[in-house]
Parts: structure tokens; C-alpha cells; sequence
């Protein structure tokens, strides 16, 4: 049952000062990780270590460690915090990978291809559970209603993004929408609960909410990017995966609204009505080149990183600032 | 949106004095439950409605109203545990019903039927999320505990019966394992947020909690029983779901044990291969009451229905004692 955790990725470099700063913590996190993913009933550390040890970039629980060192935070608390963080986020892609039927995670098998759409949304539930005990003990009934108000954003988003499937008319409110529940939401959460923890006074909790959320929206926006091109073993996800899926993108939304009406039969019959064929993703990139649809959602991106900067300028200069200041530039750097 | 949640079933005589000492207390968590059931995103209220509003017992609320009652709780925190309670059951029924496949549920299509898998898996998790989300505004941390703790064991229990499943050779120590996870963890947290909301001592906490599991568990084996006989129509279940799915309950366990190695042969070929003809669910039948298999489950039942009494019985006679007794008696009763 032991499993080996790779603190960090080794081609990372701009979060590099941040993992040297968290490095002591995050040790703590991963045995706490490790510690609550156990259980005596085998099929659930097997499932959560697949997913768990398969190389994740730990940038959520990174958040609430940095924001709770920032803050000059003392205590235990933000240990166990980052842990339900990580479970949070790894409930989630559980939930994910059966929602969207995804055959592939993250370089390996999905866990439902392995263990079956069942046990991969009990374990799912499962994770969930040991979350909010995790935040229980800790103990802060605000950091409480942070997160447990983000798990119901995030499937709030999650659904809206299933109702928006396939519909090649959402617009770009729509979709931010959504990215802002569905991803953002968590961001956010990890990043204020590290001020809270450390009793700041409310505008310094606000300012590492806004890191967060607009961090998580500029995230959001280059993975999309990156679906539609380059860096795809990086990623360990192929490109083409949301073309396939039908899932409405920014790239996608701004290609469709500036294109001609024969560009927008070609989004209809691929996205809405599914029917791929060979070329077909060729031909999506070409077009969205053609409307600058990947680098204007590079530029959306850069305008929401602006944000994540600007949120941390109320705190004095500090390693902890500067590192979360690079976690915003190699986020939007990826796409590079 | 609006929906009309019926308070009890009619038929349901014996939690009659139960359902009259609670009425006031739960039409406010019936109104608890609609107004988080809410969301801008159409697909949740619409899918969390159309279980909720099903005709479910409500029995689990109950618990919550009726042990805080029997403790002389005077405050409000009840009614939000108690709607908490009822959505995490509801996110059990919806996961339930994806990882079982069920085309039915209380007599409706079930909701993936209606919705699909998908959604179905994220409006569970939207109604666990709000669970927390009303546990969190409580602000009790020891109920946080229980019921946290609780939501992790559920899905142990739901892994653990997964893992079992179509394996003819489970013990009734399995078995039992499984429901006191999978079925009794609820009743039993939900009875023991009412003694700690009450600040009532260790001896009636753990009281109300033993209560709650042994109910439970007398719950799930008369439930059990009911799915090889008779009232159906009450369950609004089909006799003999368990068996088309291969689930391994303790009439198959104690008929499997007590049977020659001819019948060994049909429940394998039935339950592990689910190879099933015209006619097995008759003969599976025939051969449960051949070896007191449906008997002896009922006999079962009525030993933790003894229990749960007995766990009550610290307890001064009140009215809200004889009531809960009476649940159990109900639950038992069942069965003819």
C-alpha cells in the first residue's frame, strides 16, 4: 500500500522557489494525505494511490501552505487543510473522469477503466468524507464554511458545464461561469483558508480570495489553450481530448462567433452533433488560429493573472509574495 | 419549482405518534430542504426534487427531530441536521442508483433514467456539499464530527458491499459489516446529533447513538427480507432487485450456508454469473423458505430491534421515548 509521492515534477522551474519554501510542509501533507487515503477495505487506497501518486502537481494544497505562510501562520491547521484541499480536488477528477467517460488521467489509465465506474464514484464519496473530518478537526468553523461552500460551487459548475455541452451558442459569460465554479471556486478556497487560519484581518482575507480565484480562472483558461495544442506530454491529457468530448471552450466560443457561417456548420456537425473525422481536429486548430481563438484566450488569461498579481500587492514584499507571484506566471507560461 | 413533499406515507401507522410529536419541527425541514435544493442551474433543483419529493419516509430526519426532542433540546439546530441528514441520504440514493444501474427508484424512473449518469453523479455531490454547507451553519463542531465521520463510513460500506458483490461465500460477519457501514452509520449519526445538540451526557449520547445502529441494522435486514417477498407496492421497489443484481444479502447467506451442493450450484449460477431464467426468482425463493432463510433474517432483525429498545431505556417515559420505540416496531412489522 505505500506509495511514492513526487513532491514536484522536475519540469516545473517557475514553482521551484515555491515547492523549496513548502518543502517541509508538504511532506506533512503527504503523509497526511497518505494516512487518511488508507482504509481496511483494499479497493480504496488502490484506487486513491492510482490517482494520488500519479504525479498531480499539488498546486491547490501549494496554495493554502504558501497563503497560511504569507499570513505568518503558526499552528498545524493549514497541514490538514491542504490534505482536504488535495482530496477535494482528486474527488472531483474521480467524479470527472466518469462524468466525461475519460478513458486516459493524467498520462495513465482512468481509474473507472481500472476499477469500474462504481467504485470509482464511491471512492470518489469516499475522499469527500475524509475531507470535511479532516477539516473538522482542525477545528475553524470559517475555514469550514469556505471549503464546504466551494464543494457546492464546484458541482454547481460541474453541472452547468454538462448542461452547456455541445452547445456551440454559449457565450463568454457562460463559460466563465462555469470555469469559475468549477475550477476557480477551489483556487479560491485553498488560498483563503491560509488567512483565515492566521486570523488576518478581512481585507487580507479578500486579497488572498481574489489571488485565488482569479489564479484559477487564468489556470483554467491556458489548460484549455493547451487542449488545442502543443505541450501534451507535459500535461500527460492529449490534445484534442475536449474536441472529442464536445466540451465549449473559450478557443471554441470565439473561433464560433468570429468565424463564417460555413466555420460554424463545421463547429455544429463536430461539437454539437459529435460526427469527427479524420482532419477534423487539424482543421478546428487551423480555424482557431485563423480568429486568434488560442492566443486571444492566452490574452484573457494574462488579464486574470494581472488580477491574481494586483490582489497580493496589499501584502509587504516577501519570499512567500514572490513565489506566489511566479505560481501565476508559470501557470500562464505553460502554454509556452 | 415548487414541490409537494408528503410529511408520511399513510400507510405507515405505527411511526404515527412519531410523525404527530414531530410535524411542526419537520415542515420547517421540509422547507429547509427546498430552499438548498434551490440552484440557478435548472438540472439540480429538478433532479433533487424529483427524489426528494418521491415520498421518501423522511424516517432518518426524524431521528434528528425525535432523539433532540427526547433529550428537551430547545433550540433551532435540529431542523438544519436534520435536513442535512436527509440530503445525505439523497446523495447515497443518487450514487446508488449509477453504481447499482437501477431503472427504478420508489416506484419513478430513477433519476440517471431521467437525467443520465452524469448528472446524477454531480447533483449527489452538489446535495452532500450543502449537507456540510448546513452542518458548517450549526457550528457544532462535536455534530460535524459525527456526521463527517459518518459520510466517509457510508462509503466504505458501499465499496465494501461492491467488493462482495456476486461472491456467494460471504459471511454473515461480511454481510453485517457492510449494513452497519453502509445503512446504519446514518441512522445512528442522525440519532446521536440530538443528545449532543442537547449538551446531554456521555452515557445518553452513546445511548441515542446505539439506538440508531441497531435500528439500522434491523432496518436494512428486514428491507432485505422484503426484496424476496410481498409488499412491494409499499417499497415501491420490484421484488427480486437484488437478486437480478447479484447482491449478496443474508437470505442468500443463510440459504447458501444451510443448502445441499445442487442449490450451491443455482445460487452460483444465478448471483455470480447472473445467469437467471424464467422461473429462478421462484425457485430462490422456495429455497429460502425451504431453509428458514427470510425467517431467520426476520428473527435477526428483531434481535438488534431488542437492542435498540434496550439502548433506550436510561431514558425517563415520555412520549417521544414510546414514539421512537415505536419506529422500531414499525420497521420490524414490515415484514408482514
Amino acid at each position: 500500500m505505500g506509495v511514492v509521492i513526487p513532491l514536484e515534477d522536475a519540469h516545473e522551474g517557475r514553482v521551484e522557489a515555491l515547492s523549496t519554501l513548502v518543502a517541509a510542509d508538504m511532506e506533512r501533507v503527504n503523509q497526511t494525505i497518505l494516512l487518511h487515503a488508507a482504509s481496511h477495505v483494499a479497493m480504496i487506497p488502490d484506487i486513491a494511490n492510482h490517482l494520488i501518486s500519479s504525479g498531480g502537481k499539488r498546486l491547490r494544497p501549494m496554495l493554502t501552505l504558501a497563503t497560511a505562510g504569507l499570513c505568518g501562520y503558526c499552528g498545524d491547521g493549514h497541514i490538514k487543510l491542504a490534505a482536504a484541499v488535495e482530496f477535494m480536488h482528486t474527488a472531483t477528477l474521480l467524479h470527472d473522469d466518469v462524468v466525461d467517460e475519460s478513458d486516459m488521467r493524467r498520462g495513465k489509465l482512468a481509474a473507472r477503466m481500472l476499477w469500474g465506474n462504481e467504485a470509482t464514484v464511491l471512492v470518489g464519496d469516499y475522499l469527500l468524507g475524509q475531507a470535511f473530518k479532516m477539516m473538522v478537526e482542525v477545528g475553524s468553523l470559517a475555514c469550514l464554511e469556505v471549503l464546504s461552500s466551494a464543494a457546492t460551487i464546484i458541482a454547481e459548475g460541474e453541472v452547468m458545464q454538462l448542461a452547456a455541452a455541445k452547445d456551440t451558442e454559449t457565450s463568454e459569460d457562460d463559460y466563465l461561469a462555469v470555469i469559475r465554479a468549477k475550477t476557480a471556486a477551489l483556487f479560491s478556497a485553498a488560498s483563503e483558508v491560509g488567512p483565515i487560519l492566521a486570523r488576518r484581518p478581512k481585507a487580507e482575507i479578500a486579497a488572498c480570495r481574489g489571488y485565488g480565484v482569479n489564479l484559477g480562472i487564468a489556470f483554467q483558461l491556458i489548460d484549455d489553450a493547451l487542449d488545442y495544442g502543443g505541450a501534451s506530454a507535459k500535461l500527460g491529457k492529449n490534445v484534442g481530448d475536449d474536441f472529442r468530448e464536445g466540451k465549449i471552450t473559450l478557443p471554441v466560443v470565439l473561433s464560433f462567433r468570429r468565424g463564417s457561417e460555413k466555420e460554424r456548420m463545421f463547429w455544429r456537425r463536430t461539437l454539437e452533433s459529435g460526427e469527427i473525422g479524420d482532419g477534423d481536429l487539424e482543421t478546428a486548430i487551423a480555424t482557431m488560429h485563423k480568429h486568434r481563438g488560442l492566443e486571444d484566450t492566452v490574452e484573457r488569461a494574462r488579464h486574470y493573472g494581472a488580477m491574481a498579481h494586483d490582489a497580493l500587492e496589499l501584502f509587504p514584499a516577501s519570499a512567500w509574495k514572490a513565489a506566489l507571484n511566479d505560481v501565476v506566471n508559470f501557470c500562464i507560461d505553460r502554454v509556452h
